[in-house]
């Protein structure tokens, strides 16, 4: 049994690892913590826990003391906030899955241009891995570190992977407009998020300014061989849960649509987690998984290619990629606990 | 393994069921059938199964063939629409679990005076057994055909069951106030069942005559050893899944919250699929499991009782229940397959 | 021209009040107050009014000051705010009409039992009227301080005054069953409150213990002519606007329902803003506009009358009732800035 | 008065129109037609007119008798309908506002490829206008026939209008990405529209094929002066109502936000219906009213800009447009039944 720890347990992306926690066959939760409900039973908080799970949670003093007891620490803190602890469980030797963004960008600078704080342990990006693992799987097998991926990001790159890797797009011209569920915007009390205020309306937010962006532009840059700029507009639409994520480029080369269903065929044949599908995916078929549907089209009309992919941003986008991520780490089937589909409707 | 066959299996409760058999340890289907989509491969009606799922439904003529190969055959057809393949798997010795309503009223009269048509299989509803683990269970393990509750019913009966039970209401101040998601419309293209004359609404509907108060009156009338009748009003509610039930009744007896409470933990404090409460129930904390919340409320000022349970109910209300009832049937633990809590948010 | 001013203009009820005034033909808003946004340009907190508002949120102080110049004060503050203000206005013969609770319980005990407070206007309740003018029309028309019904109690009151008035059911029989939508909840920012907690999702809340039903029970005793207590139970359903108020009481006489509804149609037949439907309401057929829509059935088998009314909650159930009285009290036609149906889908 | 007549009137465009004329103080509706349901009590169909309307609804020969005494026609058939009955009623005198494609497309050859029919009246193609206000103002006011433009067109043309105007885009890389309500589906029977397919889910679809396409092309290309082709993309987001248009460009010219801005503010400065926004716009903010609001990013990195336009597709997006350009026309105030803001929440 891999044993675990989850520091900021309440929020949803903590929640949804200790819902994939509760049923995942190979571990086992030891502590469970949180800052806003320190000493609150779990299931006092999420009732869907009564009869499922006991732990009460403790705070973030009382987890440091625990570290000996855990082989992996699931981090869902807001970003800053994971530096000291991260830094405590390694020397530990603790395995850390962070799921904020702390140490998905490689660059000490645009890290803090883009957050707007201070660094603090900008030794430990060297060997952080970005934790994708369809695009990073044998750097994950050994990390120590990893940072889980964003859910824009995960649904964005999974879907410009193949053309960014096949070079067949002006990188100059990519723009993504990219659709997310309310629970984007995390367990937040705030007048913007109240029901009667994200219902019945559609915006976008954060625009050409969304701190996603760099953590985009980095990975498919890597995939690329050069660096890359590019546009990305979140929205937030008024559903739970779910990313759609739609991606532009001009074609630089003469291909047919079925000539790019093929490249993006062979280059996810491999992958359980990812689908090339016919259809233009929907949201609702990968809700509650992990999985990420991707389908296309090519505009004759105007040369540009079109690529959509859907994924749950609290599962592949966040704690399902987490424990696709710890699978991998500690060397058992990788679908272990994921390995089933979208609940519908 | 328990080899499985759906009928009826493109509708949501018979989707449901798929999605439950994909991830049962001990069950393997055999086949799927639907009256719509004969012909098609079952993921592309479904496209979360893509991955996941490799049948093409068969017509019910081809199930026919198939009972040979099967253990067990779960019916999510019309009502009736099950008696013949009905008696047919029985002959050839494969248990039934019909999710309508055709074996769940044990008088024929009823059943015709509420469904409007003959029913053609009356010898078999003495030993057909009506389908709801926690009042049932041992009638359940030995039985060859299971009239699975109907949603509303599940609901309202494991919410006054301990009331009727122990005796201290007066029957015939019973009303039940319950609402639903729109997924108990069925998957049905009917101008009253679209997005946008469903949404931001509620209403009542078959107010005074919808065909499940005489399945409730007759299991609470069962359990209180006399005839009652009740009033049943339905609602819709616009959200995709979940029942509430709210239970009305004049104590009978001086008795104090805290005494009933302890009648409901009394009750029910063996059973996994039921939780009595502190708080009032809500649908979110049961969605997409198999549980039951009921909480309950003594008005002191006017000497009723308000009973609240919460369920899915394409879960416990539906699909839920019937696995629940193939593993007691089948001797396995009545948990596989159902041991996981609601998905939040 | 009828000038106005309004105290908590930036609450949805407040809101709802400049919407409704904005197209009044015989109003003009003098002033609008606002707690958290005193300072700040109305239309950059309610966006919709970008080219239709120029108001600045003042204060209550600034407010107090420019009482010389309404003819009307709209109270739309939390309960026990509205003491002070409502004496000065008054006072310089202003007129008043609260949405609040203050003014609406004419027993100062009732009021401080289930309030929770004292209440330090004793003296007005005398003269206050219970603004719910199908009721109580001749009194509003002279009226200086109208207590503005609650949402719940005009849905309630609207579907049991006939039967009250008739005295053919009896009162010890008598429960309400109401749903809401959140806009009930206010604009309030906490977690119950936010979008993932509430969607999808259906609860009972204050069960046996709300605060309207001091209020229902004294309107509807008032018919009655003696003394009642009655269940109510409010719920949260995942919508924006709405109440469906469902009532049950059990019939003293024989009655057919064809006779209930003549005895409905006679009791309404003069009201513009209720109808009695045939079909049992729905509340889309409602929402946006002041109309009551009102359906019932007799349920035979139990001798139990269900009536069930709808209105939108900020309109018929708060803002439009408020200026269907102010058009009361200052002679002009009652249906002015209210005469439009529901706007669908 | 103007003197109305109304086909296809009980689909979602029609109702608007049937709500906003029930309003306008100028006009009279004459007859109300309806296929599929000729001889029902508008009011049995749509319940919130019980009070408000007593048309019961004709079918299309019986409102070819009556054009004699109407000045003017809407037309909200599917497209390919209006031919006919546009020719007799223009050889008739009266005025045809068709709210469907058919005369929307000058090209007769595009239309038919577009839309897969021969067009029937390509000699009315002439003379008849476009009817988008801002651009067209003059031309509607003497036209006897005007082509009322799609809900995204409407959206997509004003948010770039004036870039292509002043020409400071390159027109190959123009890519609009838009998101409608479900109401953009119509009130269509069909399983991909059911509630618990629609909600808690967002898809694209049409994804380069779209109808709309060649519309927005020509219309900019009239700004523009020659030729343009473009990449559109729609999506169907689980709300009743509004579009959200997203709008990508190339700048070709150096140029700050702010100059942006007062570019955008000068071009609609006489505009009532259109408002220029600091923030970029939410549809909730437009909904149920004639506005559209337009707000705008210069992403400095990419040297692309995002211009973002949200209006109420059955309103500024189809029936209010039309009474928009009704009120021109017939030369009475443009803002007549008009004159609203969105009603929140």
């Amino acid at each position: 049994m891999i044993n675990v720890g989850i520091l900021g347990s309440t929020g949803y992306a903590g929640q949804q690892l200790v819902w994939l926690l509760t049923n995942h066959s190979n571990a086992n939760i030891v502590f469970l913590s949180s800052h806003s409900y320190e000493g609150d039973l779990y299931s006092d908080i999420y009732k869907n826990y009564y009869g499922f799970n006991k732990n009460i949670c403790i705070n973030i003093q009382e987890a440091e003391c625990k570290l000996n007891s855990i082989d992996v620490l699931f981090i869902a803190l807001p970003h800053g906030k994971s530096f000291d602890i991260t830094k405590k469980a390694l020397e530990k030797g603790v395995k850390v899955i962070d799921l904020g963004a702390d140490f998905r960008i490689k660059s000490k600078a645009t890290y803090e241009q883009w957050y707007g704080l201070d660094h603090q342990c900008s030794e430990l990006l060297e060997d952080s891995v970005y934790g994708l693992p369809e695009l990073k799987r044998e750097s994950i097998k050994n990390a120590s570190l990893i940072a889980n991926p964003g859910c824009y990001p995960t649904a964005s790159i999974l879907a410009l992977a193949p053309l960014l890797k096949a070079k067949i797009v002006d990188p100059k011209s990519i723009i993504i407009d990219a659709k997310s569920g309310v629970s984007g915007a995390g367990r937040n009390a705030a007048i913007p998020n109240i029901y009667t205020e994200c219902n019945e309306s559609i915006k976008a937010y954060s625009v050409a300014s969304h701190r996603h962006t760099p953590e985009i532009e980095q990975e498919l840059s890597h995939l690329l061989g050069s660096d890359l700029t590019l546009v990305f507009t979140p929205h937030l639409v008024p559903m739970n849960r779910g990313i759609l994520s739609v991606c532009y480029a001009n074609l630089t080369i003469d291909m047919s649509q079925e000539e790019l269903y093929k490249l993006y065929d062979e280059f996810y044949k491999d992958e359980f987690f990812v689908k090339v599908t016919e259809d233009m995916p929907e949201t609702k078929y990968v809700k509650g998984s992990n999985m990420c549907h991707i389908g296309l089209r090519l505009d004759k009309r105007t040369g540009k290619v079109i690529v959509c992919s859907a994924i749950d941003n609290l599962m592949k986008g966040a704690a399902g990629q987490a424990i696709q991520n710890m699978n991998i780490m500690f060397g058992i089937d990788e679908k272990t606990g994921l390995n089933f589909p979208a609940m519908l409707p």
